[in-house]
């Protein structure tokens, strides 16, 4: 199983980023703990684990944005994971569709 | 300035995510501390605080392999960067252009 070599930090936590597989726009990002990267792997949609919350987010289960999972990669310390999905809908409950909607002008440097 | 409406963890830190402008590829996650941002924005160089080593690194001193900043976004939760750069070479440290070259197989949920 490769998520046991997955690095969780000290919350049992690691950072997911999504990415959409039509344009490949990043969405959003969000934590996900051991349970919840087995629950995306096996309903093929994304699940988090909600900071805020202190629980799993099925994402999309009130707005029905729903995130269809197409592919899971992990990266080279093994401790952040890229998912590229179908984005049912917006990402960010703001209505916008990315969660990076503002810029920070290179200026302010 | 819009650096501080950014909100750091409990180390200081924020993630980044650093896209490749010409194709939008994921290259990969970083952090940066809020000086590593001010370093980004003014020289237009990649800088991340390392974990590991506890201080700024910018990216590509040693090897070569510079990331030229082409714009900064942050996202709806002010918690996490989102980073266009033109890639001088490769991002991954394994020779890889994306630190995200490994997948978790679906069916492993």
């Amino acid at each position: 199983m490769i998520i046991n070599e997955l690095k969780f930090n000290d919350q049992g936590l690691i950072p997911a980023i999504i990415q959409d597989e039509e344009n490949n726009q990043v969405l959003m990002l969000a934590y996900m703990n051991r349970e919840s990267i087995q629950m995306t792997l096996q309903t093929k949609k994304c699940t988090y684990f909600s900071r805020s919350r202190q629980k799993l987010w099925l994402k999309g289960e009130t707005s029905g944005h729903f995130q269809q999972v197409k592919s899971v990669s992990y990266d080279c310390d093994s401790d952040t994971l890229l998912i590229l999905v179908r984005q049912i809908g917006v990402a960010c409950h703001t209505g916008e569709r990315s969660c990076f909607y503002r810029q920070i002008p290179l200026e302010e440097g």
